[in-house]
């Protein structure tokens, strides 16, 4: 048996490791501009200092051997408005020697293989795109050949889920729906010991886009028997991805200190949840139908190494236990974590008839909402020997701030369908009428770093 | 909303069909014998109305091309003491014209291709296999030698587990376990009316053999901090598991009526739990790593068909409500579960040492274990849309009777580790120790019909 840590308090300051600074190298350097124009726009998601990954099909008209299918996939960079085609890079543009086995499983549209290449080659690949992008690079006429305009894109899964876990890790997300069953004690005796998380299912988890509201089994009156029917209480949830690149054996736990080598980047997700179907059937075992009708992400995989500048340390208030020893490192508890902006918006059927936009439900910052961190996670769901593979996707589960406004689902924002939320045209929600569009977004900001975006991810609800 | 069913009762006499009788046809013919000599044994596993599907390694020392890898495995048919290579019986061997296109994927040994045929290719097969292993077939001494002796051959796992997903439809275990916790109303409220099962891990299934204890957070003295070391109370569960062959599209509910045709066959699976993992980790969102570091499944898959002398009505004593109507079919309710003899055999360390076999701990019959049967947790698990996909994994839940000496668990048979097992050389048991071979066993046996088996699913646990 390892030995058993009763710290209470977090470790002292000598242990931890100067903050962020290091993480960052040249590619982050904020006067960094590339030749591509609409990159170089304050406030873009999608920077030079970005350069994250996703895959889409090539407009079907690009002759043959481009009909729909998973051979004709394509990996791209997203940079301003504007899309790199990594095949057409490949082909077309001349790259340093060591680039091109990098380039090679992109070229082929298999972002997983690269996924499994690891951190070194993430970083090798992420440096030469920098070069390759910045303003002055003697690429750019080759690679100007090959962007496309991200708007016209039609994106694609970046590869196959393999196994989904949904973890719990906003702890005011945790506090807010514990208030509701449990208004004395909202945090249950574990929380702030282990990484709370649960096995999703990955079959359903797909691109934005239209979500059918799902059917089910519910129990709106305790006093009579249950009823199969629509759903009554669809509900957002605003999470994040996390995506496995390298995997581990079976048996071979992955320790703190190695584990966000693991982890290829972050996306936006929504756990779309039938909050009455959830009630009813998750007693003792978990939420299962409730959730497993519709999961969503957002195509576009942030790599760690764009998030360098926005790291933070791990959230554990004073007083708080300290970590169990295989959930803490120094490096983990001085910037483990990160600063960024989390905002949902909704539009209703009825506010696009009448010309008026979406409308900001709530923001929140994942610092301050998050208490664990992804290496945590990882290290935790290894822990007892579970093997993940490339393409294992975590949710951290929904973010949420501590103040009104900040709650990242609506049965937070409407105590649990008590309080309805007053819209912009006189309509009021609880939960989520057919017709609304929800949208997510997240973006870092901090003093002396250029704003990076993970784009949105919208769905819109359909009729049951 | 769809209709409310507040019934109470089980459907009528008269809405109930015929029973198990017409399901049945010549393959089935218990005078039926093979010219393979081993399977006509009074009592084997295998006779030819069995005929289970399972993939294998060819041995090594076959020549160029045999090497490992997946490209080398084979499908095969497990009769008597042998196995039907079906690359060499599909080679070597005239047989109807139209089995060819089915045997095609079994040759290449994808049984996942072939899984997603349907019933109907799985019926053409059973039978053309049938008649080709019967006494007298004039194909027989072209298969002769497309035979290989079972008890040398590596199996490996009949296809790559897609989603896993764990139901609970034991009633007696979901009542012996909840008696644990709540004495006095030891079923939850929705017990009786939604099959209740969780998403599981699909990397770590896995077929038997050894299984490394796990490490994990525990808290075994709830006045102190939780401890992270190897588990205390691993436990064995004993289920079946039933494959999923025909999927479904995303938003689209599989009915009831059509359930049990996306159901390729059954095998045996032992779902290892950490039990203490589980007690501390699993409020609110359920189960996760005191399950995640392994399951185990039997190589064998006997399909429905071999199973069908054997179906028997749904278990629903009297008073308990009946099946809200997209959980109800007449089918399903007069032979939708089945009798099938299930047993768990324990061999520790010790009583290998000293000679002594397996002591059998408990022997319980599926039929009044499940409360829900296969097609009522395929109906339920799509009634929200979920999608299910060639290669899903169910597993029934933890199988017990409602006597003593009938539980499928340590945890039932030992009173939550209260009252320590005796075991024949002198040891006693509340959990397993190290060294222990868990061994799951399963046969269908009814007047008139030739005794059916699942095979054997072994597993022994090595030291954390």
């Amino acid at each position: 048996m390892n030995p058993n840590n009763t710290e209470t308090n977090p470790p002292s300051a000598a242990e931890a490791a100067p903050a962020a600074a290091p993480l960052t190298d040249a590619t982050h350097d904020p006067a960094l501009r590339s030749w591509v124009a609409s990159a170089n726009v304050p406030g873009a998601d999608f920077p030079i200092q970005n350069l994250p990954l996703g895959r889409f099909r090539p407009p079907a008209d690009e002759g043959p051997g481009h009909a729909d299918g998973a051979d004709t996939l394509r990996v791209g960079v997203a940079i301003g408005d504007q899309v790199l085609d990594l095949k057409l890079a490949a082909q077309q543009c001349p790259w340093p020697e060591e680039i091109y086995p990098l380039l090679a499983p992109l070229a082929a549209g298999d972002l997983a293989a690269f996924m499994a290449l690891g951190r070194p080659a993430w970083r090798a690949l992420r440096a030469a795109l920098s070069a390759a992008l910045a303003e002055g690079s003697d690429q750019g006429p080759f690679l100007e050949l090959c962007l496309r305009p991200r708007a016209g894109l039609r994106m694609a899964m970046p590869c196959t889920v393999r196994d989904y876990t949904d973890f719990y890790v906003g702890i005011h997300h945790a506090t807010n729906i514990g208030r509701l069953l449990r208004p004395d004690n909202p945090l249950l005796p574990n929380y702030k010991w282990v990484p709370i998380g649960y096995h999703g299912r990955a079959s359903s988890v797909g691109l934005g886009g239209p979500v059918r509201r799902p059917h089910g089994q519910q129990r709106p009156n305790p006093e009579a028997p249950p009823v199969y029917g629509p759903c009554q209480r669809l509900d957002y949830e605003m999470e994040l991805a996390l995506w496995v690149g390298v995997g581990n054996e079976l048996g071979r736990p992955v320790p703190i200190e190695k584990a966000e080598e693991h982890l290829f980047g972050v996306s936006l997700l929504n756990d779309w949840s039938a909050r009455d179907l959830q009630a009813w059937e998750y007693q003792p075992l978990g939420p299962f139908l409730a959730k497993s009708f519709a999961t969503s992400v957002s195509p576009w995989v942030v790599s760690f190494e764009a998030l360098a500048p926005f790291r933070r340390p791990l959230l554990r208030p004073g007083g708080d236990p300290a970590p169990l020893p295989y959930l803490h490192s120094a490096a983990n508890h001085s910037h483990g974590s990160f600063s960024m902006t989390l905002e949902v918006w909704l539009q209703t059927a009825a506010m696009r008839s009448a010309g008026q936009g979406p409308v900001r439900l709530s923001q929140a910052n994942a610092a301050e909402a998050a208490y664990w961190t992804p290496a945590q996670l990882l290290a935790h769901h290894t822990s007892n020997g579970c093997n993940l593979a490339t393409g294992d996707l975590f949710g951290t589960g929904t973010l949420s701030g501590p103040g009104p406004g900040q709650g990242g689902s609506l049965m937070e924002l409407s105590q649990g369908g008590r309080e309805a939320l007053q819209l912009p045209v006189g309509e009021q929600r609880r939960y989520l009428h057919d017709g609304d569009t929800v949208i997510l977004r997240a973006f870092c900001e901090a003093p002396g770093a250029v704003r990076i975006g993970l784009g949105q991810l919208s769905g819109t609800v359909l009729p049951a």
